[in-house]
């Protein structure tokens, strides 16, 4: 069986990420979609809307067939750390190709800027450390090096743009790591795209756009007609289980709490923490009444808003430096978790298992290692907001729950 | 002038409170009572009811003139750490007396016992640790050593009521330490006692049982008569203010996130976390879906409720052995920090300031101590489950407050 590669959030699956997906099984004439997706803390520093399993649930009701997940240490991570790991999954878990969305939309661009950035490295860097000196953040230090290094090359994509930054990532790790995996990209759809082919195509808004309506209205009344059916019976049932959706704002007395119980030094030992951050975000700490008053005191030009989520996500999870830098020292992936698989999806791993070369983990109890125990605090983490016995039960299926399984013929999720 | 110190917590100021304060000042002939009380965290590991300011109010308006506060690192301590705390800072302030309640009530036994004990203390300590061996708890085993060691002696005092070990304790460090301050002991008074002089007499509870039932009740109903007016204004306008009484249950959320946050061996730094308790907590933590659940699981006959609670407040304050060594090797009080006084308080401070050897705080920005630092944090934790403006409120008194300040002659706080 032919596989796709997917690199998701899903947070949550709308009609894009479906659209996404059945564009990506035509384009690729693929039978098979794998997708590795984020757990508890997503790329910009931000919790899932909803658990793991949900989302997981979401997706194989809606042509996932495969869903994995990407690993904290590489989901809660800038742009190239977080390519690089997902590209090793998919890889691993032997998709033909990896198609991505992008506001570029053309893979040949893709790959002639993945082999001048290749080629010019050295001068990359060097000038975006220039930059960064000059007071710009990583990822505007990073667009103008490269506008400065490959001059005004035609057929270079635009790095300024957001999902562009990400896809580039991909294929530069896929053409670093010479992997037979094959990148394509497909351009993004915005909204008011009329596709006949797929008639909710003009029921496209940004998952951005969906949450923020979501918590405003407290309700899913504004952000039904841009879901799928089966995000919709996941939102629902998450909010009567667990009485809540997640956002930032519910993280912010623990983050309050943690930033007043570690000292200084503590502080600076952990992740992302650099030059003197652990003392600006003590003081802001001090005088917010909210997780966007702290944010805003703490922000300076020097860092993006992103950036400084991932710290705090960081703080929250206590992710030590010395533990990242081991982690990402060694190769990855160490081992690949399983949420959840369609019976295509369940035929497609039983194919390709003899040729994994390390453990597809159906329970977090039968292994062992610190990346999969930073995904179970970092659950633990997430749960935290939640009432009780909320707050336990969903801590408890980081060791207890098997992956999803979901019967897409029948179009239900099948019990053990 | 002449003072006479009382030890207190104040958790609510209630009618035996009032009693106890009145008599200590006929009884010692004083004109100034100076309470030394227990802050944000007490004896038993338990949150106070309320804030150390609020408790302040409800003593200063109810005859007490001068209150300092007894520092983290001796209030949540074994009986032994607590008293000598509170007794070096009460002699420290120029108390004549000390003045403690207990169900003895003669003080000729105090002093007998605390010589016995002074006299057979490595015979004491090789029996305790006998009990402890045979899974005695370390209050039943002291009190088993002592009877062994000392026989059936008379005018003995029984070691096994807990207002008998405290008074023993401040005894026995008056009496090792050779100070002038003379200990004084009033039979305790229980409900139903009368005493026409004080027509408050009948209508004393404890604050155990007070506490109780505000928390079944959710309201002050059942403890107005048991209450001196101050104290029910405070409670209200506490709960007007911050929209809550603090109980153990409202850390819960903290305990479980901090549990789950740290390893073993962070867990294992933490003071009072021993043999194994670190792992015998965070496997408690996971199926407990509150407080008390988490408790019963941890409990066993090797540790009193109260030593656990303890060692549950230094995680949730991330207070280490360390730390705990190093600061109780040290001589003490290093500092007194004043939280309020009436102006006969003021007067008697003025008169006793020249011959303070250590500095008397007013405001915390303006003195720098790991005592004081800890005692700051433990505020912070302490306001940790209050909503916001509240917490962020709370907080900042820790920095901002300057002492209360009572009128008692026109009965009004004074403002700066």
């Amino acid at each position: 069986m032919k596989a796709v590669g997917l690199v998701v959030e899903y947070n949550p699956f709308h009609n894009g990420h479906l659209y996404h997906i059945k564009e990506a099984k035509s384009e690729t004439r693929s039978e098979v979609a794998v997708a590795v997706m984020s757990g508890s803390f997503l790329q910009r520093g931000e919790p899932a809307i909803v658990s793991k399993w949900a989302r997981t649930k979401m997706a194989l009701a809606s042509y996932a067939d495969v869903v994995v997940e990407l690993p904290y240490i590489f989901a809660v991570q800038k742009a190239e750390t977080f390519a690089e790991g997902a590209v090793a999954i998919l890889n691993e878990l032997g998709c033909a190709s990896l198609l991505f969305g992008s506001e570029h939309g053309d893979i040949e661009a893709f790959l002639n800027t993945a082999a001048h950035t290749i080629e010019h490295e050295d001068g990359l860097n060097e000038e975006a450390k220039k930059q960064i000196a000059f007071g710009l953040s990583y990822p505007q230090a990073m667009a103008k090096a490269f506008r400065a290094v490959t001059g005004d090359g035609r057929n270079i994509v635009d790095l300024s743009k957001p999902n562009n930054i990400l896809g580039f990532h991909y294929v530069k790790a896929i053409v670093q790591k010479q992997l037979s995996m094959k990148p394509e990209t497909v351009k993004r759809r915005s909204s008011g795209y009329h596709d006949s082919a797929f008639p909710e195509a003009d029921r496209i808004a940004s998952a951005t756009s969906i949450r923020k309506s979501i918590f405003e209205m407290g309700s899913l009344a504004n952000s039904r007609f841009y879901l799928p059916k089966p995000s919709i019976d996941e939102l629902d049932e998450y909010a009567r289980t667990f009485g809540m959706w997640h956002s930032p704002e519910d993280y912010f007395p623990f983050l309050k709490y943690s930033l007043h119980t570690m000292d200084t030094e503590e502080l600076k030992g952990i992740y992302e923490v650099e030059e003197g951050l652990e003392h600006r975000a003590k003081k802001a700490i001090r005088k917010a009444g909210s997780f966007k008053e702290y944010m805003e005191l703490l922000k300076t030009k020097r860092y993006t808003w992103t950036r400084l989520q991932r710290m705090n996500t960081h703080i929250l999870t206590k992710t030590k430096k010395a533990d990242v830098k081991r982690m990402l020292s060694e190769p990855y992936p160490a081992y690949i978790r399983l949420l959840g698989m369609t019976k295509k999806g369940q035929a497609y791993l039983a194919e390709k298992k003899k040729s994994l070369s390390v453990p597809l983990i159906t329970k977090t109890g039968s292994f062992s290692h610190p990346s999969l125990q930073l995904d179970i605090k970092a659950g633990q983490v997430y749960s935290a907001p939640l009432k009780e016995p909320g707050r336990t039960m969903l801590t408890e299926q980081e060791y207890s729950l098997s992956p999803i399984r979901y019967d897409e013929d029948s179009r239900i999720f099948l019990r053990k």
